[in-house]
């Protein structure tokens, strides 16, 4: 590990050494906009965000070409920030914004979205809503199962979520309409960077190479939308309406003193096929990061009171590890490109108080949610906003986040 | 209709008249290299292609932006070509290169890929396999049914398919290998032109207007990976390592003479609820399109033999239209996006002469396809190749084709 994670390690910039997110350890990439500027590139400080090219760093937006050049490009870049944020360094407050006053876009330009279904506790309850007996199927333990996901509609945090229409399930037959069962999903999100050409897999020991960063992921479900057309293609219109990312990319440079092994197997869980099996992955491939869903209604934002945690979860429920979902993806020949999505899946703990998602935590709109406001939810009304996020913690190193991942709800059209 | 469609129109160009995919009537445009060039805009006329920006009428590749101006842009540009290459004018032969010569690319940056499931016969068979005595699911005939693909890998026609491995199901448990049920799907596909904003949705009476054109689609599909992997979340990795294009784009206006009422639907059928339903879509939504495969095995060629014409199908096979799906897909607000690509799904008949699946001609590999080589098949050996073609014909009309979708199987990575 080189000096970019000292502990001892502090900047001049004001707040950031005390900050939940974003101290000197972390130095996330992304892009955004001063105000009245163009996209950029930059890197969070504290409350603040580095402009790269005021700082002679030019990086082109979107990131894809930077992603693209891997480790060593983002390593070179991280200790230039590093040694220019640092104390010490000449303070250079002209080369800094705050965030507060900047816009976040999409750190990429998103070429495909791909989301598994690794959180096995999501996937058993997810399961025994449907088969009380058996939620799990045969495939789970050998296969990290996803699907492709709608690229076009991730958009950065703080986008707002329209309610979608859609087929809704009656008695009498189907009716077009506002979804009533929306809900959030709670999820990790990773970056591909230099990826694989056609018909050349990656193997999973080269994998994590090609991981450029991660960040939080919401996938938005109408869960009405979906129980109706899902079948036998899988998710469509009850996703696709929108996705919501933390515009952060947290580079796994930043990441590295949070590595943990990965042991989510049971006895008796058959061990992975050897094209998604490295040592070294099962002894560091995974990630100790908590991770926390937040509701917020109008209500409880009017009485000026503190958001309801929903969810408190942690990576280690995954399944799979972010290579083996490399290695399995790009197995059949499939090829990966820089600023490729993948999500997770949803990341629930193995009881109510780590469930991430409303589906979960209301046994499918059941048992209601009581908030502090006096109000209770089953699903997502108008003017809720769901809150995500991330937290990297180890004794004896600087803790980090990922920035907050948040979408408010606003009315179907008419 | 305006002359460019007129019977009688003539080219300069030698054998355009009577071409059997590209005559004057058709001009599709497309993204083209000669040999030694870079890639530039062409429309094909014959066996020739013209290089527009040669003919003063550059249009910047890939054809995102073009795409995304909508008919009126195409209309004028179709105008000016058909004059430019009409009897009467001065002939160029500079402005041409010959087809045999060039390069094909992909016709724009395919964005988000789209494939739906609206060919009913192939719905019915392919649910036969599974429940024979109730083949379509619940949804079927009030949906669109549909799921995101992978746009990564979708190649032009040409490009080589290596045989994917993947998980394949063994009694003992899953085995990892070569797919051993290789199989095309023959599907008509078509490009989204100007497209909608996030959360504002296309009303099924203009979404024709966000139809750039179409090509024929070939949605390779290893069955065995497929069978293993697909639930709870749909087809993934079976699919993923390859999808071939015709990478001509036959435009709305070349087919305007085709259009033909959509009429799938049998006494008793539930009527589309109201957001999938327009009457001037219902009178001329669909295409006359008849839709072949073929396949050339290595024995087949070596002998000079015949390619084998595996299906003959039909576009009015489709239960629902182009337009519908671009309503259904854009009904959650989801962002349709210039260069999008969209499939149909299998375009089966209602008999065997139709199937356009080997899993369908073969009933799951249980009844093997006679070749006059002597040989059989079930699903596709290395070195087969699947020829996909599409002829529009109408009584009056000059018959226009979309040319071929070739890919042909390689092995598999050791």
């Amino acid at each position: 590990m080189d000096q970019t994670h000292d502990p001892s390690l502090r900047s001049w910039v004001e707040g950031a050494d005390s900050h939940a997110d974003f101290p000197i350890q972390n130095l996330p990439l992304g892009v955004f906009s001063p105000r009245g500027g163009s996209p950029r590139a930059g890197v969070a400080i504290g409350e603040l965000v580095l402009d790269l090219g005021a700082a002679g760093l030019e990086v082109p937006v979107p990131l894809n070409d930077f992603l693209a050049q891997g480790a060593a490009a983002r390593r070179e870049l991280r200790a230039r920030v590093s040694a220019l944020l640092a104390s010490g360094a000449t303070p250079r407050p002209e080369w800094l914004h705050r965030q507060a006053d900047c816009r976040m876009h999409l750190p990429a330009r998103i070429g495909d979205y791909t989301d598994f279904y690794v959180g096995i506790h999501h996937a058993v309850a997810a399961g025994r809503l449907f088969r009380p007996d058996n939620p799990l199927l045969p495939n789970y333990k050998h296969i990290p199962v996803g699907y492709h996901g709608r690229a076009s509609s991730v958009v950065p945090s703080g986008t707002a979520i329209r309610r979608p229409n859609g087929q809704r399930a009656r008695p009498e037959g189907p009716s077009f309409g506002p979804a009533e069962r929306l809900d959030f999903e709670l999820e990790l999100g990773f970056w591909v960077g230099p990826g694989n050409e056609m018909g050349e897999p990656i193997p999973v020991a080269h994998a994590s190479e090609h991981i450029a960063g991660y960040c939080l992921l919401n996938d938005w479900s109408a869960r009405d939308i979906q129980g109706w057309e899902y079948q036998p293609l899988g998710p469509f219109l009850g996703k696709s309406f929108g996705t919501t990312i933390s515009p952060w990319i947290i580079t796994p440079e930043a990441l590295e003193p949070f590595r943990t092994p990965q042991d989510p197997r049971e006895p008796g869980d058959p061990k992975p096929l050897p094209y998604l099996w490295d040592e070294a992955d099962q002894r560091g491939g995974a990630l100790s990061l908590e991770l926390e869903a937040f509701l917020i209604t109008p209500s409880l934002r009017e009485k000026g009171m503190a958001p309801h945690r929903i969810t408190l979860s942690h990576a280690r429920h995954l399944y799979w590890t972010p290579a083996q979902m490399v290695a399995h993806h790009s197995s059949n020949g499939c090829n990966l490109q820089p600023g490729d999505l993948i999500g997770t899946g949803t990341v629930s703990g193995p009881d109510r108080s780590g469930y991430a998602s409303l589906m979960e935590v209301t046994s499918g709109g059941r048992e209601p949610l009581a908030l502090a406001s006096g109000e209770t939810r089953t699903f997502l009304q108008d003017g809720d906003e769901i809150v995500l996020a991330a937290r990297a913690r180890r004794e004896g190193a600087v803790p980090i986040g990922f920035g907050p991942c948040v979408g408010r709800v606003t009315p179907a059209l008419a």
